[in-house]
C-alpha cells in the first residue's frame, strides 16, 4: 500500500516536473531527464546525506516509473495541462507523503527528531529546486507560494504524534491528511507568504 | 592504453569545458576550477550515488590534467578556437569512452544494465551540466544538440554486446566507434532533435 | 575553542548568505534556507566528497546556529546593512578558518597536501557558490573578487608550514593571520583580479 502509494507519487512528480519545465523549451531527452530529477533528486539527496544506500539503486522501479511517466508526459503534455489543477492536487499529496516516509525513515535510524524533520522537507522539496537550478528557472525558493511551509510543519508534527500514538501509523496518517491538507487549502486560496515574511516589500 | 585514453579525455573535456565560458567572462581562478568540474564532475557524481570512493581522489593524477590543461586553455584561448572544430570531435569521442567506461563499471558490480546505462549516460554528460549551472549558462538539456543520445544508444548497445561478445574488449570497441561516429556524424551534418521530440513547436 | 570559532563562523556565513541573497526578493523559509546553505554547504560536499560522516549529522548544532543566525539576520536585515562591512571581514575571517581546518582535516585522514588544499578552497566557498546557484546569482566563480586565492595561498602554506613547524598550532595561527589579512586587504583596497587573469578583457 505505501509502496504503490510511492511510485504512484514518484509518478506524479515526474509529470508535474515535466509540465513545470515545458514552457522552458525543452527536448525529449532533457525533458525526461528533468522528470525523473524532480520524481527522485530530493530522495537521492538524502540518501547521499544519510550515507544509505540510493532508494532508486536499490529498488530501479523508482526509475522505470519516472522514466515511462515522463516519457508520456512528454506526449500528452496537452491533455495533461487541461487537468493541471487536478494535479497540483496530487502533486501536493505526493509531496506530503514523501516528506513523511523520509522523516519516518530518519526516526527509524535514530538520528533524531531535528534532522527527520530537516530530511522531511529536504526530499519533498529537493527534487523540484533541483530541476529548477538546472533548467535556469527561479526556484521554488524564491517563490512566495505556500509549498514547503505545509510539509515542514506537517512533518514536525508527525514527529511530535509518533512518541506520544500508540501506533506509528496512525500519526503518520493523521500527519499526511493535515498536510496535504494544508497544502490543498493554499492551492484552493492561491495563499501566499504574508508580507512580513518576505524581503519583496522591503 | 585505456588510462592514457582517459587522461586524454579528462583533458579534452577541461579544455572544451574552458572554451564553453570563456564568453562568460571569467577569472583564472573561476576558469580553472569550471575546467576541473567540466572534466571530473560526470564521474564525481557517479561515484557518490554508487558509494564509490571518487576516482579522482584515489588516483589524483585526473586532477592534475585537468588543472593543468586548465591552465595551458586559458592562456591559449584564442589558439584553441582556431582548433575548436577539432576539439568539438576529440570532446565527442572523449563523452562516449567516458559513457562506456563508467557502463563498464557499474556492469561489473553487478548492478544491472539499466543502471550501467543511465550511470554512463550521467558520467558522460553530467560534467559539463555542472559546468553549465554553476556559470549560469543555459544547460545542455535545454539544448536541440544531439550531444546525449548517441552516449545513451552507444551504452545500451555495449550493455548488449558484452554479455553475446566472447570478449567485453571487442564490445567495447565497436560500441566506441559507433558512439563516436554519431557523435562526429551530428556534429558534421549539424543535427538537431527533430521537432516532434522538441515542446519548443507547440 | 577552535569550536567556539566554527560556531562563530557559521553564524557569519548564515548572514552574509542571507544579505547577499537579500535584493533577489525571497520569502521567510528560502531565506533561511540559503542561509543555511551557505553556513554548512562547502563542508557538506566536503565530507560528501570523502565519504566521512557529515560533520552537522554528527553535530546538530551547525543546523542551529545557522538556523537561528538566519532567522535573526532575516528580520535585523536594515540593521546589518549597516554593519556589512565589518560582517565582510568576519566572513573573510571565517573563509580562512574553514578553509584551514578541512585543510588538517584532510592532512589527518593522510590524503595527500594536494587533496587537503584543494578540500581546504572546497569547503571555503562551496557554499557561498551552492547559495548562489539555488538563489539564480552569478557565483563568486563569475566575479573579479579576490576572494577563494587568499584561501587557495593560506591552506597552501599551511600545509607547508605543518611539516616543518614544530607544533600544527602555531603553523595554523600563522595560516589563519596571513590568510584573513590577505583577504581583508583585498577588502579594504577593493582589490581585483589582474586583467592578464581574465577573459573580460580580450
Amino acid at each position: 500500500m505505501l509502496y504503490f502509494q510511492q511510485m504512484l507519487g514518484t509518478a506524479v512528480f515526474a509529470i508535474t516536473g515535466l509540465l513545470a519545465i515545458q514552457k522552458v523549451g525543452v527536448d525529449l531527452f532533457g525533458a525526461v531527464v528533468l522528470g525523473i530529477i524532480t520524481a527522485i533528486g530530493g530522495g537521492t539527496i538524502r540518501d547521499l546525506l544519510l550515507d544509505q544506500p540510493i532508494f532508486w539503486i536499490a529498488d530501479f522501479n523508482y526509475i522505470w516509473v519516472a522514466l515511462v511517466t515522463s516519457l508520456l508526459a512528454f506526449f500528452l503534455t496537452n491533455r495533461l495541462h487541461k487537468r493541471y489543477q487536478l494535479l497540483l492536487y496530487l502533486d501536493g499529496f505526493a509531496a506530503a507523503l514523501f516528506g513523511l516516509v523520509a522523516t519516518e525513515k530518519v526516526m527509524a535510524l535514530q538520528l533524531g527528531a531535528p534532522l527527520a524533520v530537516m530530511m522531511g522537507v529536504l526530499t519533498s522539496i529537493g527534487g523540484g529546486i533541483a530541476r529548477d537550478v538546472l533548467a535556469g528557472r527561479a526556484s521554488l525558493l524564491m517563490s512566495r507560494e505556500i509549498y514547503a511551509t505545509p510539509v515542514l510543519l506537517g512533518c514536525t508534527l508527525y514527529v511530535l504524534l509518533r512518541d506520544t500514538f500508540p501506533s506509528i501509523r496512525i500519526a503518520g496518517w493523521i500527519a499526511l491528511i493535515l498536510t496535504s491538507g494544508f497544502r490543498f487549502l493554499a492551492i484552493y486560496k492561491g495563499l501566499q507568504m504574508p508580507a512580513i515574511f518576505s524581503t519583496r516589500q522591503r
